[in-house]
């Protein structure tokens, strides 16, 4: 068991939601309270907590903050509570999925709740469900890392972009639960960590999670990728996913296709993985995935530095899309789906409500 | 006629050697006299003039400041001291072949010129000699553009990495060049140029000169590339080089062989523009040609934050080597040459010869 274990990126502590505020990493470890709906919505937009599952989990826990917030009287003004607050999470990031899919499960509970109950135990089953996304998030982890794992031989070079980690989830993460396990099953192997611009979650957060870990961690540049194949050190790659589509289709952090398509070009397997909460079949392909465009100065004036000149034109979308024929396979918690990905994925879902 | 043509990156001021200090741009532009053969070896390896035919040109007068501090008696002592100087100056910088093509032309002179000459005449001719190499760079930049402009149309999208423009050169530039003469064609199109981690001198210098030329150009960060072209809005790659090969193989800025991967991918050609002192055909593929490692503190502490954990291994050579295959064609001071690349550069060379 490594450390990564105990690391806790969302905790809800005797009613209070506690999160690592993830943009002082690594130069601080710090946890914050989020007392509000306002900033629950704060801290998603700015990155506070992200990833997708995190994000997720962290809207369902702050569906309940925003809820006792407005002081609601009677079970009407409860459900009205909660559905007005999560309507406003839900405007504060466009890509992640999951988020959508926390803030309808907890509004469908407060729904099922009301019928029959007080608003004091439509409350009550709120706190329930969210604690059990917060534990099956945990759980859906270790089998991602479970079923991914074997993807992983001794003494080969793994790459990874962004940070599908611990931090990206409630705990373990997703593409780096993947390394996890494989670490606790005792295979040996080096990570190349791309550093992830503009905002750095690999060098800021994946290598700061592997050296927690004891995991073997170079930090490159996202550009030197390509040069790292082409020596040889690359034998797989995986990468986190912030919405999936029918087709398998994978959005991701920008820079994601980028490393796809130089994977492909040095036939080195592309894995994406991902619990199956961020698969969003009535998204049929990624080009219907709405893609996120972030602040500029993010580009031009990253950490409090300028560096490019002033009123400059900057393009920076948050994610990009990887078309599926560059993807091996899709990590998630009931095993490795592979192409044909618009069959397997369907007969997967299928499956579940079968 | 653009403002570019005025952008003197390296002067000669009255027996002094003057360069704008790019470590500075575009928060500050400054010029500073390198006085010293250790201040030219210093202004080299820390980047305040970089750029292949740019490093070569300083060179050049770095060998005369340095012939000169050391107040040789003679004609033996002065010629000794030129040997000295230039041996001194191959060290800082590794992979840019116009440094050592610069240097060999300096020593060469000397020794020509200490045929039946003095130690005045000698150091005479050193000047004449580098002011020849100066003039020289500017009138190949310009033919550069002329050979180049016709690959970008009218309304189309170019791409471009790190910064082969007029502050990589003495003037005008080699891959900007192109664009500078389209410009002054009237030809309409757009730039995205790639920041260039670590040192950013996509963000830092070429969005600098391009707004400052007129030229319409949006800034993305280097994993941003690869969505931009599945955007369809890039129709042409055009980089410097530091190096080619026998076989056209071109070490560039890190990143560059990434782009030539992911513009195969696309579909779009890539050019190379560089003059023909950038070609070493001592060196008949890119394996062989030396790639400098840099301070992983430029990833880590860049520009004076920290953002990645204390103690991560990091990765970070300063070039990688695109191979011929994915290149189009090699902008030359005396036309494009094409595949393929190994007769045609070396019929080139052989009519220059001849």
């Amino acid at each position: 068991m490594t450390d990564t274990a105990t690391l806790e990126t969302i905790r809800w502590d005797k009613g209070d939601l506690i999160i690592i505020d993830q943009t002082l990493l690594p130069n601080e470890f710090k946890e914050i309270t989020l007392a509000t709906s306002e900033r629950v919505w704060e801290a998603i937009k700015a990155l506070r907590v992200r990833g997708a599952p995190a994000i997720g989990v962290c809207a369902a826990f702050g569906v309940l903050v925003g809820t006792r917030e407005k002081k609601p009287q009677g079970l009407e003004e409860t459900l009205s509570a909660v559905d007005a607050t999560a309507e406003y999470l839900a405007t504060s990031r466009p890509t992640a999925v999951n988020l959508f899919w926390a803030l309808d499960r907890m509004k469908r509970v407060a729904h099922e709740a009301a019928n029959g109950g007080t608003a004091e135990s439509l409350v009550a089953r709120l706190e329930v469900e969210a604690l059990e996304i917060l534990r099956e998030d945990t759980e859906l982890c270790r089998a991602i890392g479970r079923h991914g794992a074997p993807i992983i031989g001794d003494g080969q070079g793994v790459l990874t972009h962004c940070n599908a980690g611990g931090l990206a989830t409630a705990s373990y993460g997703t593409a780096l639960a993947v390394m996890y396990t494989a670490h606790e099953n005792g295979t040996n192997f080096e990570v190349f960590a791309d550093e992830t611009r503009p905002l750095l979650q690999g060098a800021r957060l994946t290598a700061w999670e592997l050296a927690r870990a004891g995991i073997d961690c170079t930090l490159i540049c996202d550009n030197t990728a390509a040069q790292v194949m082409r020596e040889g050190r690359i034998n797989v790659v995986v990468v986190g996913a912030d919405r999936i589509a029918a087709n398998g289709d994978a959005a991701n952090k920008i820079g994601t296709y980028n490393v796809a398509l130089i994977a492909k070009a040095h036939n080195i397997p592309f894995y994406v993985a991902a619990p199956l909460s961020t698969f969003d079949l009535a998204v049929l392909s990624g080009e219907d995935i709405p893609i996120e465009q972030r602040d500029p100065k993010e580009v031009t004036h990253g950490f409090g530095v300028q560096t490019a000149p002033e009123g400059v034109s900057v393009y920076s979308p948050a994610f990009d899309v990887t078309p599926n024929e560059l993807i091996a396979g899709l990590v998630t918690e009931v095993g490795i789906l592979r192409p044909p990905f618009t069959e397997n994925i369907a007969a997967t879902f299928a499956s579940r409500t079968a």
